[in-house]
């Protein structure tokens, strides 16, 4: 039997035409390009294993995925040979021979998201490429101040989709911070894992919070109250990217 | 005879899917969209005057156009019904009522233009809608050193296309500055004018200083020699955007 060659990939894309990165009946997904690219250069039998489901229309600056290959190929190589293989809007940036051990999803240590949101009176065509606009002013201090109450170990049931099919749903979320410049504000949220829509969710809570719907204290009581009802609409996908991952 | 009312509109617009401002037939372009946009709410007659021409892909955060018609509206309401009227990727932000005096060419005291290019060695596809891609290492102090050259009044003949139809070929510069924010690199250039593609050319030769083909001091060399040949390659449009300008 031939030994297996692990590549841990760091990947860009854009994920407006795309179903996600999982494959599936409706549509183009990124997982599928890989596997097409792939097979332009690589012998049959390889696999790609994702770091996680992607919505539809999320983007990435450094989603990870491991490549299980027979061929021995130089990691350089391996990051070109996709590049070359692959449509524009996805690219292999990074690549790092790794052991078997590595696992995209569960040695990964944390995850990193970010939103983006283009808070002006009127639209900028620019500036909405990978933000959600939002025309009614929005105090960010208090925003800020409310994305604490999720900073910690919580049940956050009520902040997922209730299409979501996983039992554990306690997650652990390291900071969750917005910040503004200009009229460009983002919402950067770092935790060792996420539910179905669970970023989406969050921003669109906190959306209501920079309104004045709700009041900065009672962001902890509806996370505490576990209820999706109490939770707020999900921001749209086009202003959500996956910035990176740590690994262990 | 009635009285004509006078409107300066501020505008933004992503000018990949356009010729320019400026109404051709080889092409949709931005004058034909407002003329188009006007016609939907205001009676026959108006005119709407640009700043400058501009080229095909270029794009704007602050274009500035004149609108002349008969009917008083309230400023507000200009930019609203425009607006309502215009594709997604052209905005109206800013509509002040001005005198007749008001020229938005004639009456310019600067434009301030800015060009983007992301240098790194790998494509990142979210970053590439207004940046030129470039790839191999720029020197950023020396490509800013080398655009002092420009800053002041000098004939900048050979820094135009030879498509040029002007007589008058000098114009004042009062800033060009580079610099840079991870692998995100901007010039900015304020000039009381400019001729066809000379930012472009300025650009494309403030990467030749980056790579080394071009010394910082040979800059102001190649200015005066007022040769189009010995000025470097017109960088791509995509990178190019009209910021603003100021008025007397």
């Amino acid at each position: 039997m031939s030994e297996k060659n692990y590549y841990k990939l760091t990947m860009a894309f854009d994920g407006s035409n795309y179903v996600g990165w999982q494959i599936q009946k409706n549509g183009p997904s990124i997982h599928a390009e890989m596997m097409k690219a792939g097979s332009g250069f690589l012998e049959d039998g390889f696999t790609i294993t994702g770091c996680s489901r992607t919505d539809s229309g999320v983007h990435a600056l450094g989603y990870v995925a491991l490549l299980v290959t027979e061929r021995d190929i130089k990691e350089r190589g391996v990051a070109g040979a996709f590049n070359a293989h692959l449509p524009r809007d996805i690219v292999v940036h990074h690549v790092k021979q790794v052991t078997k051990d590595f696992h995209p999803r569960y040695t990964a240590k944390n995850k990193h998201y970010r939103y983006r949101i283009y808070n002006n009176n009127y639209r900028i065509p620019q500036f909405l490429h990978y933000a959600h606009y939002f025309y009614k002013d929005l105090n960010v201090e208090s925003m800020d101040e409310a994305a604490k109450a999720f900073v910690g170990t919580h049940d956050f049931v009520g902040f997922s989709s209730t299409k979501t099919t996983v039992e554990d749903t306690v997650r652990t979320i390291e900071s969750c911070c917005v910040t503004k410049v200009d009229h460009h504000i983002q919402i950067d949220i770092v935790g060792n894992g996420f539910l179905y829509n669970m970023v989406r969710i969050i921003v669109g809570s906190l959306l209501e919070v920079g309104t004045g719907k709700i009041e900065v204290h009672d962001m902890a009581n509806i996370l505490a109250s576990k209820d999706r009802n109490k939770a707020k609409k999900t921001a749209p996908a086009c202003g959500l990217t996956l910035v990176g991952l740590e690994y262990m």
